[in-house]
């Protein structure tokens, strides 16, 4: 039961930083945005989320304004923190052995990739063909096409772990046992491109296991 | 992998009805509508399904025309046996022990009660709680919630099997040791009511079981 979309995970994050409290609940939001709201074990909405941050100014710098290089600085930092604390639920999901995650890039806007990177991680065809280490991609393609989102398949690019599986026109170009060798790995990265713009986004899943169907059928037995 | 929208299915189905071609087309559609294209296994759309009526008028009987009680009664015939082949389907899903129907009625729309009983059908955490047979109805009111249909939770009545869980405001009825033990059944019924309309739909699945992850993992080893 893990898709905070803030909904079982409670995060404290403290910082000495000296900032505006609206400032810091603008950048903490934006954060938490691109991080604990982008990680899905099984696309169940968990039910008590929440993410706190406190900043108590005592590192005695000037304040950090909008717009200032500190404050770009921190911003990375903070969107650092948090994806690095929502990378490690998702590995840590029920029965996990697999971190997944799928970077979406060349879409017309962000909401546009990140439809097709929650589409493509919440397949339990994709989950269980990487639990498998199975390079199946046409399940990643399948779950960009019912994503909802109306797209020509003909300028989609697709690679795995770096080596490139599918270009432009549907030319395959997979080197199945590069790839399938990669996908032993405990990180996997799918990357997608659609070919249609310069927007992007990032979500980060776990495979589907025996384990998650153990845990979750007997957790009461 | 099986959510036909039309997508690995292949059904023929054959009829001595005299009837009217353009007439036909359309009731199968509406059949095809509430039969195939509501059931799922995994949410993951099949990729090739496709359903076929033949009709050859050998009956000899005179043509059924549209509105009439004789059309009525083909219609009713026609989407008993598609729904029937349809709960074959879910029943038949990889490594499936159990069918699952949910029925969603109090709706305001089909669309709706139909958004709301894919939303549970889907929700991996219902189907391993079905495999486990643990009444865990938090879950089907969890899936409902995230379902994107902005609705009161306090009017949402629930039962399984037949047998009342939650009532209208909160009302928790439920008798866990006879839901349990009813759980135990092959086929299990989930009946939602909504409290504010009186659109209806019916959608079926199967739970989640350890096998589906090994068929889906290394079906090519």
């Amino acid at each position: 039961m893990i898709e905070p979309n803030m909904a079982t995970m409670l995060a404290f994050i403290t910082s000495d930083a000296n900032i505006d409290q609206q400032l810091l609940q603008r950048t903490f939001y934006n954060a938490v945005a691109r991080s604990f709201n982008r990680i899905s074990v099984d696309g169940d909405t968990s039910t008590n989320d929440m993410a706190v941050l406190l900043a108590n100014g005592a590192s005695n710098t000037s304040k950090i304004e909008y717009g200032t290089p500190e404050y770009q600085i921190f911003t990375e930092a903070l969107v650092l923190v948090t994806t690095e604390l929502a990378k490690m639920i998702a590995r840590d999901g029920e029965g996990a052995t697999k971190l997944i995650e799928i970077a979406v890039n060349g879409a017309t806007s962000e909401d546009e990739a990140l439809k097709i990177a929650r589409s493509v991680a919440n397949s339990n065809l994709v989950k269980t063909a990487i639990h498998g280490e199975d390079a199946n991609w046409g399940r990643i393609i399948a779950a960009i096409g019912y994503s909802g989102i109306d797209l020509d398949p003909e300028f989609i690019e697709l690679s795995l772990n770096t080596h490139p599986v599918l270009r432009k026109k549907y030319q395959i170009v997979i080197d199945e046992e590069v790839v399938q060798k990669s996908l032993k790995e405990k990180d996997i990265l799918l990357s997608i491109d659609l070919g249609r713009g310069s927007e992007t986004a990032r979500f980060w899943t776990c495979d589907l296991t025996r384990d998650y169907v153990s845990i979750n059928a007997n957790y009461r037995s």
